[in-house]
């Protein structure tokens, strides 16, 4: 068995909201923040957390405009997060592929 | 999105070290504890606390015999815990795919 890719596990991404809140983003950018909280059934404050970090982690930018003149948030990937999670990806089907040889 | 793949992921399994443990005794049974730290160049404390918390969840069985009249322990999937990383790993495997399709 190769550990690597084990190892090589963005901490970031790997953590299970985020994951979701990553392929979400992935799917379907530029979404809102009751868009986000909908899809993923996540309550208001778990998903603020987890959205911060991935922030501060430079992988999700915020745009806040104006919608009927109303402020209107969206949240989307930056480059550097689709980068990440597309990496984050590669690896997941390494470790699938591995295990599922020896199964 | 289907959300349901990501909140399902077990999180005992989930965790880095732990997954390549899973990994490790799911491709190698009956491993020892030093074989088990060269393969996966974990520090002697990580991995103990990790095999424990595998225990604990009933995922991994320890066997103390004697080779050689030295006592002798090696590590190996239970019944439960090869079931439950079955399921972790078709999880990421439909994470994957989900994702593979956006890209």
């Amino acid at each position: 068995m190769n550990p690597e890719p084990f190892f090589q596990l963005d901490r970031v991404i790997h953590e299970k909201g985020r994951l979701a809140i990553m392929s979400l983003l992935a799917a379907s950018p530029l979404l809102s923040f009751t868009e986000m909280r909908e899809a993923l059934g996540m309550t208001d404050g778990n998903l603020s957390v987890h959205i911060r970090t991935l922030q501060e982690a430079g992988y999700v930018a915020v745009t806040k405009t104006f919608l009927l003149r109303k402020p209107h948030t969206t949240y989307n990937l930056t480059p550097a997060g689709q980068e990440a999670f597309k990496r984050y990806i590669d690896l997941l089907e390494q470790i699938v592929a591995q295990n599922k040889k020896v199964s």
